[in-house]
């Protein structure tokens, strides 16, 4: 996996509170302390800002705002993921084994249906 | 990057139409045939089932579909990463400048307040 | 309650498989026949497109699409409620019970926090 | 319209700055004050808590929550109508417009194509 997205995901692992994870310091630790809920708000939360930034995007010109968008939601995927004792390595390997000669799209197009 | 994402990122730029994607034969070709619209309702159905999941799993006590929506979700912001002539490694990247002793935290706290 | 809502309502109501609803020629049976996750799925995607619309409104200047978009969220969380033996008119109740001095800003201001 | 809907739309467009709405001491008026994305979070925020409600009231065998959460959605689609000068009495002659034989369905059944 890239090294970058391993470090990330070893960095929010470490904010759970079996980790030591303190919710007064830490974001993460907080939304952990939270639980599922506040995970998956955010998880709407950030796709909603997703749709929004690329709206502006057509009308400014800049794209910037959909990468960074896309990169909190990313990151909030990885917090759930994290706290469904997954990694983003495994969703990586999933894209993997649908990628292949037109895998990709075959399976989108069946779900399509 | 992770060979695959960058693998993954070539096919969906592989479909685009300049680049000879075919609507009729390509679920990713289509998405972009129809604009932004068709590809950002697909970011808001996919985090949506990527909830749905998390409860499902709760009661089901199996996270697999958890890790299948967020391949979903990831899979559907790529397309619209090139959609806006950005990469999934502009995102790691991102995640990773934000990285640091305590950096995706003050980032997201920051964010949060 | 609004006639209108309450006849939507009851329109709603008799497609339900039970009440003689045929999925073969009513959309709202066809939901009602998949069950909640098709239904929580259109949950997302009509708030994912009012919020598309409301962004495009500000571009065009016609908020129209806003009302067609609401319309069609209303219109399935109607179907959502009615799938959880709900009514509207609880809604409204709900609403109206939150209402007074200054009931809904308090209300909506303590879950804020 | 129903009265009810009429007064808690009345309070929501009292709360705008222009009608002396104060965001120091209202939600509503702290919303419109903060401008559409503010407003729009909230509608993809709602939305999420609305399914996250409805899954959990399958296993908790309650569904009061999705009652809350979908006037807590109304509540907020309210407030985006009064930012772009809408009510929801429009929304309700737009669904009894499509009302009829079988007007809902053929609209939807239309637009699911």
């Amino acid at each position: 996996m890239s090294d970058i997205l391993a470090r990330v995901a070893a960095v929010i692992e470490s904010r759970k509170p079996d980790n030591g994870g303190d919710p007064a310091t830490s974001y993460v630790a907080k939304l952990f302390s939270k639980g599922d809920d506040a995970i998956l708000k955010k998880i709407g939360e950030e796709a909603t800002e997703t749709v929004m930034a690329a709206k502006d995007a057509r009308v400014s010109g800049d794209a910037a705002k959909v990468l960074y968008e896309t990169a909190d939601l990313w990151f909030h995927t990885m917090v759930l993921l994290s706290q469904f004792g997954l990694t983003p390595q495994q969703v990586i390997d999933e894209l993997g084994r649908r990628e292949g000669v037109s895998g990709i799209d075959e399976k989108a197009a069946r779900k399509d249906e």
